[in-house]
């Protein structure tokens, strides 16, 4: 049986301790906030854990094999590190860190003391974007040409970071996932701060990977309705990838364009569109954090890598980084 | 009754030549088209109109007042001229002409001849585009601080034009008449070509306006599903316009974010949102291309002035020249 | 070149003028209304054709091969009647008559005349009414247990005939096709009237066929939205037909329940469900009454029976007649 | 502090007890069920509750105030009573009992010993419900004509009640809810047994009130996709009730239909639709479950009669079991 403690009962940090606590290998052990009020609405659905607002009690607690970190970005480093240094698995909320420096920092330190980092990158658990992943690995999709995303809803504004940390990271991690990493060849990219806030507020991202994919991620916090839609597009066929539908979130077009040299004139090429049928796989519905968290466990007790570990987390964090410079 | 003649009878000529017929104070008299397999369409139809592959028959027809045009683009221009300058009154498809420079001499010669010259920016005419402007002219909607579009579909790839010219022209007239002008601050714009197609095929536009308002505008020919979206954030309210909708097209929400200092820290500011009733307004549901001719034949009766006139129809090439140099 | 007449121009007639028009082996010569109001909207459309308040004079013109009857369901049974008699080939609108007695007359005289009989149940000439039959036939839905419609819109109150002659008579006509006849076992119908008016304008249908297919159907005047959602359960297979739909209309669920018999007690049966991926077939999306058309030539040309000949019309009126004796 | 137990840890256990547990007013002490593979699952999420198989633990504990019961409908009266006679308030899941008469004693031995009996009609607590409510009573709908709802999915076939038992009930009690009580005057209802499954698994049922409104309620448990869609049509206005939408669950359209007088003719009224504005009102959006909880303490607390007291429940059954005769 894994002990593990959360840090961070804000926003996220309830649904880690739901997740670890139904985890038939886990023992939840410690909860840990600054806040009483918040120690207080952890007792009431875990009377049994220790309560602390003092992240050293879990670090001294030699029982403790886990540290999941549910905190505001700009504490991870430290918190994270201090936690591999004690010896632990850790977990950490996205982003990894606040820079690519510290990012890198805690892989090494993770390397050296050969513990599990795991970065909380939840849509790559999801059986939505698994299949998507399947369906590129198969070569059903084609060549991918493009992926287009429009992630918008009416949010609360971050102190801490601006849309593009809060938002945008889903899709650079998703991205990194489907397509075996993201190396980034040009960037442009356009933000707009709202009513003298400092951090963006919405912002227009664009990415041309090196293989020539093209990436446009909309993001916004002043959205009146909440939108979660991806457009794939392939050379054999297309995916329409809706999160908010309660099923069939995944859709592939059979439709896609064609290149055709024009018969009568070597100078002139053709496209044309083609329709065909549209199909919605089955997907696995498994809550996302559900399966995460047995993958934590599989990683801890075998001794396999993340599949968003610790580099997954510092290659988000470069490309989040070359994404607020090309703001400027 | 006014006389009215249609050139171009591929794609959009036909809905021209049908909102002409069924016009009480119009009767169609001329349908000229380069194709005769396009002509013996035409003829199906009207069996009673002239037809012919040459303008001149028009031109010199004595009788014709209108000359309607639905050519490719790159035509519109001596098109329109010739016409004016034959003393008809002239309809032509949106883009207006290939270049501001193009747009400006027609306008000038509209009024030189005194005739009435309308671009067909249809979605002016849709009861749901006049109704943001009349929720925006009363103030329903507060200070309007975005408008972002997302306009994709899997499209003919046209070979005179590129996605912007043939898709993000239809949220440029809208943004021109619902805002009362368009005036660019900033502009920045990324477009991908695909399959050697010398076009854009697929393009990112961002624009700020004089008045600080943020505009996006999302445009694609190889998008699996047909989309028509636009987010309207104002200070107020937000508009969420999805023109795919059987009717709702328009929804209006009551959200908003609101900024508030904080009253222990002179030096902090919160940023909160607020959410209540949506609301969904009863639109005219008139065919737009039928109330336009209405207009059309008002103007032309009247003496009045088009809503979308030759400076309107400028005033969009000029931006749409704008973005496609900032794509360079 | 056949020539064809459309007798009532009101909701219907208009979309019979303009397919009869558009189709290249039919010359539209007349179209008759009682209204002169009506017969001046047909002049503007179709100027070359001949009007007339009296449909004697399309009944003496020797040239004339088609009639089409568009008028109130009191008067088709005389006018087609008559038509059929004066040797023309006969369509007549939805229902086929007032009563079987008068349908069956119709089919009578048809067959002693060698005239071509056509009702036009416009929805069977779909592409997705096509396609379900298409699955059924092909076995792909298995063995079909259920047709559940849901039919209902704020709709315009019908004084000759009630919601069920007006709306369900669709899915009758529809599950006449796609199971290749209706043989009704059992019936049970309720209906409600609605403010004094002396017809149904909302009612709820069950009928047991005799193969026990259950079928129910849900019509309504007066729902504040216009839904048209068929559920039909296979053994196999389910498929969701929603009309309301821009493109996929049809949806197939490899879904369904199975019965299995419990190892361990012979007198104990588990149903079990069991969910798979959805397809949406790509239709054929050509105007079903342009399909329909088509069809009726080829049946007055080559001698062929209608899909949706007198015989099937008068088995749609029997059901209909069935449905409101159990009503009272 | 209160204190509870749950009864039963199957389907809907679990969230009984998730929301008893997170009330602040009320310590979770018992878990009971008769499977020692759910009391597993209870542990890992409430390791600090007492477990046990044999629910006289919980009645002879003279510190339990509340017992609530989440079993098999056909233990609900003997689990009750034995409850309520050992002098805890009870919670019992829908429906409240078999039969009438098994409800009707409940509700007599609550009232003999001064318990609080409520019945868990969950629908009735959710935000849009409880805003039906309002507009009804506030007469912004009008005088109500119909109800009719089409609640259906692929469901887990039950063992001890039919399809309407399991979803007619929700509406039934909606209506009870809305309507201020349910008359019924009038009954008509079909059902369809599936596959040897003695249980009807699709039902129509139809009833008329003592004021002339219409209800239908259609279930089935053998439809591929989930549909949760009341219509409520008023004389004012109507509501579309989609419980399925994430947000927007209740829309109110400005529609109606009209019935007029002809000036002309004494004996002909005409029936018009009017089609206005749709507005969809914000909702309450807490867990209807939370607010039950809470109503069910305040009950406790203060000697307050429950919105689904044991009279509301009792009449569901009397329906519930109205209806099943009429099947037969």
């Amino acid at each position: 049986m894994l002990k593990a403690s959360v840090i961070g009962y804000g926003y996220w940090g309830p649904n880690l301790a739901r997740n670890f606590n139904n985890n038939p290998e886990i023992q939840l052990k410690w909860i840990v906030d600054s806040s009483s009020e918040r120690l207080r609405k952890a007792f009431l659905s875990y009377p049994f854990v220790n309560l602390s607002t003092n992240i050293s009690d879990v670090l001294n607690d030699d029982e403790i094999d886990i540290v999941a970190i549910a905190t505001p970005v700009a504490t991870h480093f430290k918190l994270a590190k201090d936690a591999l240094e004690a010896g632990k698995h850790v977990w950490v909320e996205k982003p990894l860190a606040r820079s690519a420096k510290e990012a890198e920092e805690l892989v090494k330190i993770a390397e050296k003391k050969d513990r599990i980092l795991i970065v909380d990158h939840t849509f790559v658990y999801t059986g939505a974007v698994q299949k998507i992943k399947e369906l590129i690995d198969k070569g059903e999709i084609g060549e991918v040409i493009y992926y287009d995303s429009l992630r918008v809803n009416l949010g609360l504004f971050q102190t801490d970071v601006n849309v593009i940390w809060d938002l945008a990271v889903h899709d650079i991690s998703i991205i990194d996932f489907i397509f075996n990493g993201i190396k980034v060849k040009k960037i442009m990219s356009v933000g707009m701060t709202y009513a003298n806030h400092l951090k963006e507020s919405l912002a227009s991202i664009n990415l041309v990977l090196r293989d020539n994919k093209y990436i446009h991620i909309n993001v916004s916090w002043i959205s009146p309705v909440k939108i979660r839609l991806a457009l794939i597009g392939g050379s054999k066929k297309m995916i329409v990838y809706d999160d908010t539908e309660a099923s069939e979130k995944i859709k592939v077009y059979d439709r896609g364009v064609e290149v055709i040299q024009s018969p009568e004139d070597l100078y002139k090429i053709w496209v044309q569109y083609r329709t065909g049928d549209m199909w919605a796989p089955k997907l696995d519905n498994r809550e996302a954090l559900a399966v995460e968290v047995d993958h934590f466990v599989d990683c801890i007790k075998n001794g396999k890598k993340p599949i968003t570990d610790g580099l997954a987390g510092l290659k988000v964090v470069e490309v989040l980084e070359m994404i607020d410079r090309s703001l400027r």
